[in-house]
This record gives structure tokens, C-alpha cells and sequence, in this order.
């Protein structure tokens, strides 16, 4: 796999440097750590933090902003960032009302993100969390116990971050955080593997007609391969699975995510979420709120992935439409 | 070459059909055609219209919008849109101030856009336009005479739509765009080829390790291959190519533009981004502004481009930090 990079071991710290002069408007470098973090005045509000390994841009840099992420950390590509560089986020991003972290369930984000909080506690800081478990494709996995988190966590981080924004206290976030997450359910497809820098080979392979249903973003295996069908039914496919998770849901309004995975056109994202629309229009659920694009990345890995947010609280709708100053949002 | 696609006959239909339910805040499309226009209240204000073949996207439909084009016109993949649309888009946009028409450098697009603008003309509306040829890399082409029109495209779009906001009349639009295309310049590379929606083989095909400098938006032949260099040497081929159309312009500040052409992750743009902004430093000229990212596409290609602008005249950067309302600036 070809790559437009130097060395692929300061590939990270090069893409940040990249980030850090093309958006100095927005957001800045801690010094000799791979913590980016927002430059708007500090306010005595709670400090919203992600992160987790790179190679998922524009996650979660670029959701760093007023109204979004106070802070993202950076860690290597496809791995946890340490215990050390969660902690200078958290310092750096500590406004004197907590700092709330966004974890995606990954066994070693969990960890470190958790050693971070502990250390953070012992230096009064009040911290607290959520875990991020949002992809319904398989339980278990490379990485993981239960489920992954994947791109639901950008509906996290822009819900959480309107709270925080409306001055509400890390308590109150915390409980958002509880009801939120068995609202967001994502599920994906893909059409090719990926390959890290540096990497020989991809971690994995599909034939020339083939893809996977499940697919984690780093990879992982998914629930079924097979010849690739008409985005129609792909659609169909993975929502019929994701429906099934919000059975019993009175109140059938959604907002829908559909996300590259970093190689796949806009055209065939567009023409997929048409699908999904036809599909939910055939169950007489409605889509209030749709983000169509590239979020949350594997790389140059070809697919996509669909999330669905049951909007069971008015507050969820109101919190995605409010405007941010971030690079992705 | 897999794709997420229904018919390949219907995949620009079904695009903007599901571009239209994502993003029915901004945009309309005028039914039964492919053009796509803006739901801001007409004003008395000249009309922007962009568009061209599709394959390109977010160009140009995800610039539609308040501040930027009052309506883009889709075609087929890598295919002009044809003069019938094309009018359709100019009587759809009017707003009684007449219409400037943005036209990339392609003969199929001159020969339909120039059509379209005398038909409008027949029926009273008052058309201009500027052809847009940023692309430096080589002189004619596979479906152009002189230089090829690429991402260079949507800074044309973005300072003639704040133009246009402002109230400027069309003679002064037309003159701001006659002054404005000699400061663009753009060249890109490709890892990859591209395969249109349908067709067998990609219409040109790299070797493992090769990369080719120059190469068109639709896969046109570019001006070297060679093995692939570091980002550093890239972005030096590329630059150094870029400056020199420059040689002797007095003030060193520029608008930079790093577009994805639609397969390259967001991590190589930006480690590319950092690569740029060293070789600027060396040269003690300045990058007083920054787009990264998927901007002019050409499907799933990897690569990227390089475009300068030259901010020769004041108005230039206040109009690129203007804030406007579309899907994708």
C-alpha cells in the first residue's frame, strides 16, 4: 500500500504538526505530547476529552472546539495513547468543573484511560466517563470485550459537548452519558482491508467481488463475507440489523450518521444514504437529523459504516444542531 | 473496482437524491433535472452556478449554499452536463442581477456552458463567465485545450460567492474573476488510478510502488512517473513546479489548498500539509490561509493536489474567511 508519508514512525507526530498550522485558529499543540487541545478561553466549564489511537481522522482532533471537545489525544496509529499523555490532557483541559472522558471500548484505551483518571483524582481533579460501545456487529472481538465503539462516539462527543457548553456540571453530564449511549447504535461493511505505516501487509483481504459485514475500524473481523450486492441491499442489511436493536422504541425519530472509512467516495456514501432513507421510509421512522461524510476512519479502508441515534430525548436533537467551531464537525 | 452503488446508469440520480434528503436545510434540486440549488431567498444578487461532470464531489453541489454558488449543475460521471441543464440551472438561480458562470477548462464543458449562457441571453438574462485553468501540470490535454481546470476551481467559487453576497454587480464579478485566475495555480499526483461507475478497468493503472506527478481530475496522463518519494520530496516536486509560476510576484503570501482527490487519508493530507509549510518557511513566504481535505475529487483515486493562490489583492482573504452556509467548504 502506498502512503504520502516520510517516516512511518513520526507519521502521527508529522499529521499533527500538519493540523497544528493549517488550524492554529483553532486549536494548538501541548508542548512534546500528542494532546490537542482547543483554544477558546477557559470558562469554568467541564472539559469534554477523546482519544484513542490515530488513523481515524478526522477523529477525534478534529472535533476539538468551542461547543465539542475541550481536548484529543493522539495516540499511535491503532494504539492507545498512554496513561502519561491522557493525563497531560486532562491538566490541560481542566477548567475547574471536571473533565469528562469519552473512552471507546477497547481494552487497552479502557485501561490507560482509566490509569489517567486515577492519576488526575489523586491530583483533585475531578474526573469521570463514559465507554463507548456503540457497534452492534459482533460481540467480543480483537481488542475488545462486548462491543466496540466506533463512529457513534462522534454523536457523543457533539451531545456531551453542547452540555458542557450549556455550563451543565460533570453529575449531570455523566447521567447524559448513561441515557445516551443505549440510543447509539452503528454497524459497517468493507469492501478492502487496511494497512498500517510501515505495515507489509494488510491485516486482512477480500477478493475482487467480496466484503465483510462488521468489520471493526482497525480491522477486526466482522460476521460474514460475500459477494458485494447492490447498495440497496447492503443498506438493508445492516439496518435491518441495527432496527432491531431500538425494538419497542416508541418514538421512531433518528438521526443518522453514514461514515467513510476513508477511501470510499462521497457519491456512493450519498448514494447509500438514499437507501437508507427509502428504508426507513418504509417503516414509517423518521431520519430528523442526518451527517454524511468522513468521521470516523480506518485509514484508506473502502467501506462505510451506518449509526443511528434514537432521539429519545429533545435534548439530543437540539445538542446535534447547535453550531461548533471545530476542523470536521 | 468495488463499489457501493445500485445501476451504475442511475448512481448520479441517486446521489443527489441523497444529498437532497441529508441536506434539505441548504439545498433543492430543480426536479427532473441534475441541478441543485440553494433555498436562501432570492435577494437581487448575482448568481454563481458551478458544476461539470460528476465524480468530483463534494464539487460542486457541497458548495451551494449562502455566500458561495447559487446552484450547481451535475452531470454525468467525468461528463458535462448538457446545455438544456445547464439553462435550466441559470433560470433557476437568476435573481434579475444576472448569472456568472464558473466553467472548468474542458471542451465538453466550454463548448455546453457557452450554449447555455447564449440560450440565457436569448431570453434576457444576463450571463457572464471565467474558465478556469489552475492546473499547471501540462498544456492540453485528453479533453482540453491549454491548461486543465481543477481544485484551484473552489476559491473561484468561494470569492466570487462572497462577491456576489456583497451586492458587487456582474461586470464588477466579472472583472474580480479576470484578475483572480492568472494568482491560482494547482498540480497534483496520483498513487492510484480511477475506474469510472460500471466500466471493466480502471483507466490507468500504477504499479506497486509508482506514483505519476500531473495527472488529471477524470485519470488524464500527468507529466512523469517515478517510484514514491517521501511526502518531503513530493511536496517538493510539487511546490517548486507551483512557486515558479510566481517568479517575481512581490508579496509572498498565499492561500493553500491540500485536496484528497478521494481515496488518500486525511493522516497523508496532513502530514503533506506539514511538508508544504516547511518549504514555504524556507522560502520566507507565507500561508495566510489553509483548506485540507476532500475538496475536487476524482472518485476513489488516491492522491492529493497542491493549489496556490496568490493573495495578491486584499479582498481575496477576507472572502475566503467569510463564513457561509454549505455542505462542504
Amino acid at each position: 500500500m502506498k502512503k504520502i508519508m516520510n517516516d512511518p514512525n513520526k507519521i502521527v507526530d508529522e499529521m499533527i504538526e500538519g493540523m497544528i498550522v493549517a488550524h492554529s485558529d483553532l486549536i494548538k499543540r501541548v508542548p512534546e505530547t500528542g494532546v490537542i487541545q482547543r483554544k477558546t478561553k477557559k470558562a469554568g466549564k467541564v472539559a469534554i476529552i477523546s482519544g484513542g489511537g490515530s488513523g481515524h481522522e478526522p477523529a477525534h482532533a478534529g472535533f476539538v472546539g468551542e461547543g465539542m471537545l475541550s481536548a484529543a489525544v493522539c495516540g499511535a496509529v491503532f494504539t492507545s495513547p498512554t496513561p502519561d499523555q491522557i493525563l497531560e490532557a486532562i491538566k490541560a483541559a481542566d477548567e475547574g468543573a471536571g473533565v469528562f472522558l469519552v473512552i471507546k471500548n477497547y481494552s487497552g484505551d479502557i485501561m490507560n484511560f482509566e490509569m489517567a483518571q486515577e492519576m488526575a483524582e489523586m491530583e483533585d481533579i475531578s474526573v469521570e466517563n463514559i465507554v463507548v460501545d456503540d457497534d452492534i456487529a459482533v460481540e467480543d472481538s480483537l481488542y475488545t470485550q462486548g462491543k466496540r465503539g466506533v463512529a457513534g462516539t462522534i454523536f457523543v462527543h457533539k451531545i456531551l459537548g453542547y452540555a458542557a457548553e450549556q455550563g451543565k456540571s460533570i453529575k449531570e453530564i455523566k447521567k447524559l452519558a448513561d441515557d445516551l449511549m443505549p440510543n447509539i447504535k452503528s454497524i459497517g461493511l468493507a469492501l478492502t482491508g487496511v494497512t498500517t505505516p510501515g505495515a507489509a501487509q494488510p491485516s486482512f483481504t477480500l477478493a475482487e467481488d467480496e466484503i465483510e459485514y462488521g468489520v471493526g475500524i482497525h480491522g477486526e473481523p466482522g460476521y460474514r463475507r460475500e459477494k458485494l450486492q447492490p447498495s440497496y441491499d447492503l443498506a438493508d442489511e445492516l439496518l435491518t440489523k441495527v432496527v432491531k436493536e431500538f425494538d419497542g422504541k416508541e418514538k421512531g425519530q433518528f438521526a443518522v450518521m453514514i461514515n467513510g472509512l476513508g477511501g470510499t467516495p462521497l457519491m456512493e456514501q450519498y448514494v447509500f444514504t438514499n437507501d437508507v432513507k427509502k428504508l426507513m421510509d418504509k417503516r414509517n421512522w423518521s431520519l430528523d437529523f442526518y451527517k454524511i461524510g468522513n468521521f470516523m476512519t480506518s485509514l484508506e479502508m473502502q467501506g462505510l459504516s451506518l449509526t443511528l441515534l434514537h432521539l429519545e430525548n429533545d435534548f439530543y436533537l437540539e445538542a446535534l444542531n447547535a453550531p461548533v467551531k471545530t476542523i470536521a464537525w
